[in-house]
């Protein structure tokens, strides 16, 4: 059995629960006790006594494989972005090494970066999950199913299958859970979103798919089949409590309130979204509404950076700004988006630090200058911390990032196969 | 003679100007040669072949000791958080000391996070001028100019001359640059602004005001004059080229029109205006019109830190999303705003790299899982990097920062000393 103990000055176990001066004690994947005193057969302690401890950070909506294009292609409206820039930059690179590869950076920027575990969608979705178990970070995997040729499926006529073999392989790992994910409802026909979400209720997991990103999918979805993504997507039955919609940007007040009754989690992408200037999703009315609401970066290519605790500042005062009253997203609300709602949002134990629960802890380091002093640890980590302050991670028990190195990545192999890639792909 | 270089895997020169693979000679306080072969002569190297090398922030708009303020209130109404927070707290706990001990953390805080300048205001601004002598930055301080008592100045009627007092006894320092800082025009009076505007024009120096930042800023403006803040500060002659105005929130077209004819300067404080709901400067309209912008973090009792890197990718995502336009401020003319545009704001040679200018330069850390790959550094800075990635930090020729460490402040013992104050200041 693995026992040690990790220390903090302050130990966030949720938002409003703060503790002063504890020890958390690690036993195999689970928090065992919080307590005053280190027991005496505790020898290996991390964190220390000026260090902010707290869970560790759910990003609910992510790309892992597109760090490496990371700067591609931005400042550009959201059609020339992917018609001129990342759909051909996808058909002339991606294939099961990039994804690899680009997963196993997005990894370790994830973990060095305080995230614990992130839902992801995209192509060679296995590779993802290899990358994911390699660095030992947990994830909710989806292979995107579409309705065209995608690149790691030509026939999309097997679409279906194809996700259900996935699915299959990943079903019984302590780490990697697999999910569904059509890719919306403008690439996927509504035969074929119906079979998606029956899949998901076959195994009992999460079905994701990006909803209301733009006005134009929203007229695009309006001209086609004369309601809006969210009403056809109800209309076949796959608004429920395993859905994580991404996005839902474009929102009438009636939609979320159809949201908040069908139990739907929304994944929020606030930068992703002013990036490429898609709209501010309505947040204080969702939370209002019951709705749950959880955070995600989205892809490298848009955004970009993997770096959750810097969304949060970003999230708290986009709404702030918009709807003109600084008491919207308070640094509480705004820290559980991140933590216990992505928790909820993924049907996972996470999220909050306590006895029992499983042991996804991040240490930030008390000693870096936009942490001194400490008034107010929650405040820190939504307003004035970044993902770089993040010393330490634990992860399902196992310690993954100790002192900001990560003791699962050959970090100098990594930088230097990712170099490989960038000449190729690279415009300068 | 001091002699060293800073090698490049990309060196931004400036914003259009980005070269590989070279090496900055930097010859006592100056950068003397940007070159292909490291000189045989040296033995100084910061930096490597993976990092990107580029001119230090220039934070034009802070109120350094305010640090030690980081977190007391957060998400209230600016009035209540201004009466019922930051006044009372300032009223009790400034005084030389705390200004002397939150500029020493400010100044430690942003040379970290690679700001080689800053424009301060606030009282005891001399306590501001020794921290930042000690810790090698370089600095424009202004003594706070009202028409009340102030808790470095009970008497109002010596303001002026005791503004003058300060500003001689800086005039002749290598890092240090007094400015003339009248508060506001709600809290100066029309002939006090005159006589501040003249101490500047003595002097040749800055005057730098806060400007038209909240609504009810110029209600209470035009309730008294009948005019905008704007209005009146033209009307005695106070916008002129030296004239450096912070926030201008609530400005009209016209307005603008005012501000760039009369070669005015404006500091653009994004997340403090967010995160108080004040509203959103119209930058893109400023640009446009021919107004010089720069960046500033304002204080961290409203930001939370002063870390200008996170501030460049809080500003272009603000203004996309605010004009629905994603190609407004991009990331060359947002990289811009942070450093040549802030050396013009402050009249300083600074802000591009290039041979005899001033050797202020940064060094961010090409391993770092964030700035992996490097498709295009420009885009790295303003979109993927964090304060954190800045690994050496070189001001007036000297190096501050080196492989993360200050080697200018006493880290622990600024720690022990701020966590004393905080003892005394916390809530909790």
């Amino acid at each position: 059995m693995s026992r040690f103990a990790i220390q903090g000055g302050y130990i966030i176990k949720s938002a409003r629960d703060v503790v002063a001066d504890k020890y958390i004690i690690v036993e195999d994947s689970l928090i065992s006790e919080i307590t005053d005193v280190l027991p005496l057969d505790i020898v290996d302690v991390l964190g220390g006594p000026l260090d902010i401890v707290m869970p560790g950070l759910i990003n609910t909506h992510t790309h892992a494989p597109m760090t490496l294009f990371r700067g591609i292609a931005d400042d550009l409206p959201l059609m020339a972005w992917l018609n001129d820039h990342i759909f051909p930059a996808e058909a002339k690179f991606v294939d099961k090494d990039f994804v690899y590869l680009g997963s196993l950076l997005a990894a370790w920027e994830m973990t060095r970066s305080g995230t614990t575990a992130f839902c992801d969608g995209y192509f060679f979705e296995d590779e993802v999950g290899k990358a994911a178990r390699e660095v030992g970070i947990r994830a909710w995997l989806g292979e995107g199913i579409l309705q065209f040729p995608s690149p790691s499926l030509a026939d999309p006529s097997r679409t279906i299958e194809h996700s259900r073999e996935f699915i299959s392989r990943w079903m019984e790992d302590s780490l990697i859970n697999p999910t569904v994910f059509p890719h919306a409802t403008y690439t996927c026909t509504p035969a074929l979103l119906s079979q998606a979400f029956e899949l998901s209720q076959e195994f009992g997991i999460i079905f994701q798919i990006h909803l209301s990103e733009t006005l134009s999918e929203v007229a695009q979805i309006r001209d086609r089949y004369n309601m809006t993504p969210v009403e056809l997507l109800d209309s076949i039955g796959c608004l429920a409590p395993n859905t994580l919609a991404a996005h839902c940007v474009i929102l009438s007040s009636d939609e979320i309130a159809l949201l908040a009754e069908r139990g739907v989690s929304v994944a929020h992408n606030a930068e992703s979204n002013m990036k490429l200037a898609s709209g501010i999703a309505p947040i204080p009315e969702m939370l209002a509404r019951g709705v749950n609401v959880s955070l995600g970066t989205d892809g490298c290519a848009s955004n970009n950076n993997l770096d959750m605790i810097g969304e949060l500042s970003c999230v708290a005062k986009l709404h702030k700004i918009n709807t003109m009253d600084p008491t919207v997203l308070d640094e509480c609300t705004t820290f559980a988006l991140a933590t216990q709602n992505g928790a909820s949002a993924l049907n996972f134990a996470g999220g909050i630090l306590d006895v029992g629960r499983p042991a996804d802890i991040i240490v930030l380091d008390g000693t870096c200058p936009n942490l001194v002093p400490v008034h107010n640890p929650v405040s820190h980590v939504v307003y004035a911390a970044n993902g770089s302050n993040v010393k330490d991670v634990v992860i399902n028990g196992a310690v993954v990032v100790k002192g900001y190195r990560s003791l699962t990545v050959d970090e100098e192999a990594l930088i230097r196969e990712c170099r490989k890639i960038q000449k190729k792909i690279s415009r300068i």
